[in-house]
C-alpha cells in the first residue's frame, strides 16, 4: 500500500510538487482545506505523513505552522526546499497574443508583475490560489484567459505551458517540513529544530545560546517572536546542526532546560535538498 | 504646510490607519503602488516620511521591507503597532440578510472564515486588497454584496459598518516603522535596529550577542535569514533596548564591528504604542 500524505491546498499547489519531489510519484495525496486540517489528519491516522511550508525566502516564516507544531504532538522527520517558479498556463490552442485576462493568487500576480506589464492591455484577476486558477482555465477553457501556476498544475489540469519562469525574482524558495506521528533520527546531514521561551533573567537568550557555543554546535536559524498568550514574553525558534542521538546535542539540550521556562524538541531530520519546481 | 507621508496601498488600507494613528489627521498621504515606491518617494523628496509594515504577529516578518531598508539610505525614526480588526462593510441600506457575496483580499477572507461560515450560502470573492474591495462596494453599490476591510475604509468610502471585529484571531498585530531621510534620536523608551552578517568563524553569532550581554543591553528581537546573494551565508536582524546616543550602545556596536562582515544601523527610535484599528 502506498504512503498517504496530507497537504494544504488543491491538486497543483506547490505543496503537492514538494511532496512528489520528496517521496516520488507513488504516494497517495490527501488535500486539506487548512494547515490545521493537515495536522488533524495526521493525528486521526487518516494519513501517514503531512507536508507543510514553514518559511519563504521573500515573505518570511509561516508562524501559523510553528504554532500548530506546538499545539499538536507530531515530529518533524524531513525537509525539502522548493524553488518557486511561476508559469503562464492556457487551454490548448490559445496563443500569447489572444490573452486578455490573467488569473491567479494576488501574490503570484505581484511576483510576476514585470512579465505581466510587458503584455500590453492585459487585465489581472485575483483568485484564491494558483492551483484554483489553473482549475478554472481547465474547466471553462476560455479563449482569452491564462493562469499563473506551477508546472505541477499544468500536468494536473492538462494545460499548455505558454511561458515558463515568469517570476520577477529567481531567489524565491519555500522550505517545507515533513511531519509524522513517530520520531525518527537521521543517518546523514542531521539538524534539529527546537522551540523555547527563556526565563525572565538578564541575558537569558545569550545564556541559552551559550549551551550550543560551548559545545561547538552550529546554529542554522534563530528567530524570536512575541509569545501569543502574553504580550511581554518571547519565544525562540532555533535550528542547529546535529541529531538528538548525538551526545553533545543531548547535553546541550539538558543544559538548555536549566535556563528555559518552556522547551519543545520538534524533531531531528536530514537537511533538505533544494529542488526546482519546474 | 502639513507633513507628507508615503504608504503602500490605497485609501482605506491598514497602513493609512497606522499613519493617522501615528501623526494625527492633519497629514497629507501619498499612496504608492509598491513598497519600493514608498522608499523611492522618500529618496526623491516627494514626501517627508514613509510608513511601512515590518512584521505581523500571524504571518511573520515582511522580509521585502528589510531588504529595501538595506538598499536605500533612510533611517527608522518611529514605530507603531496596529491591531488588525476586520469589519463587514456594505452600501447604505443593505442588511445582513441581503448579503450573497463577500469581497476582500484572500488573506482577510481566510482570517474571517469562522464568521463567514456562519452566514449560510454566502460566496466569497477574492480581490486585490481590502481597501479595493471597499472601493468596489462604494462605486457599484450592489444590494447583495459586502466587503471586508478596515474601519478607516468605511470612512474613506462612506460605507455602513454592518458588523465589527469579525476576525477569527484577536491576536493579529502589524508592526509599522516610520522612515525618514534624517537620522533622529529618541528621548524616551529607546530601541535600535541593526542588520549584520557574521564572519565565517566558529560561534560567530554567540560572539555577536556577547557584545550586548556583556553590557546588560536587552535584546528585543532577533531573526536570522539566509543571505539572498549567496546561499550559505546568513544575515541577522536585531532590535535592542537603547539609543545610539548611549555610551554603552555605541561601545557594543564598536565591538560588534570587530566580529561582523557587514553591519548597518537602521535607526534609534521610541518603542511604538499598540493601538486598535477599530
Amino acid at each position: 500500500m502506498s504512503q498517504t500524505v496530507a497537504f494544504q491546498g488543491e491538486k497543483g499547489a506547490f505543496s503537492e510538487a514538494a511532496a512528489f519531489a520528496y517521496w516520488g510519484n507513488h504516494i497517495t495525496l490527501h488535500p486539506c482545506r487548512t494547515f490545521k486540517d493537515v495536522f488533524q489528519a495526521l493525528q486521526n491516522k487518516t494519513v501517514d505523513y503531512g507536508i507543510i511550508p514553514i518559511e519563504n525566502s521573500l515573505t518570511g516564516s509561516i508562524h501559523q505552522n510553528i504554532d500548530l507544531a506546538l499545539d499538536f504532538h507530531h515530529y518533524i522527520v524531513g525537509e525539502i526546499i522548493l524553488r518557486i517558479q511561476h508559469n503562464l498556463l492556457v487551454a490548448k490552442g490559445v496563443k500569447l497574443s489572444n490573452i486578455k485576462k490573467v488569473v491567479s493568487h494576488p501574490q503570484a500576480l505581484m511576483q510576476c508583475s514585470n512579465f505581466l506589464e510587458s503584455l500590453e492591455g492585459v487585465e489581472c484577476l485575483p483568485m484564491y490560489d494558483t492551483a484554483g486558477s489553473a482549475q478554472f482555465i481547465s474547466k471553462n477553457k476560455p479563449k482569452d484567459h491564462a493562469a499563473i501556476a506551477s508546472l505541477q498544475a499544468s500536468k494536473d489540469y492538462d494545460l499548455h505551458v505558454i511561458k515558463k519562469d515568469i517570476e520577477n525574482n529567481k531567489q524565491n524558495y519555500t522550505r517545507f517540513l515533513i511531519i509524522s506521528r513517530e520520531q525518527t533520527f537521521p543517518s546523514k546531514d542531521p539538524k534539529t529544530s527546537v522551540v523555547f521561551s527563556t526565563k525572565d533573567i538578564p541575558g537569558a537568550l545569550f545564556k541559552s545560546l551559550s549551551v550550543f557555543a560551548l559545545r561547538d554546535i552550529n546554529l542554522l536559524k534563530i528567530e524570536s517572536r512575541p509569545w501569543q498568550k502574553g504580550p511581554w514574553k518571547y519565544w525562540f525558534y532555533l535550528d542547529f546542526e546535529g541529531s538528538m542521538k548525538d551526545e553533545a546535542c543531548k547535553k546541550a539540550i539538558g543544559h538548555l532546560e536549566e535556563i528555559t521556562a518552556f522547551l519543545k524538541i520538534l524533531g531531528s531530520y536530514s537537511k533538505g535538498r533544494i529542488i526546482e519546481s519546474n
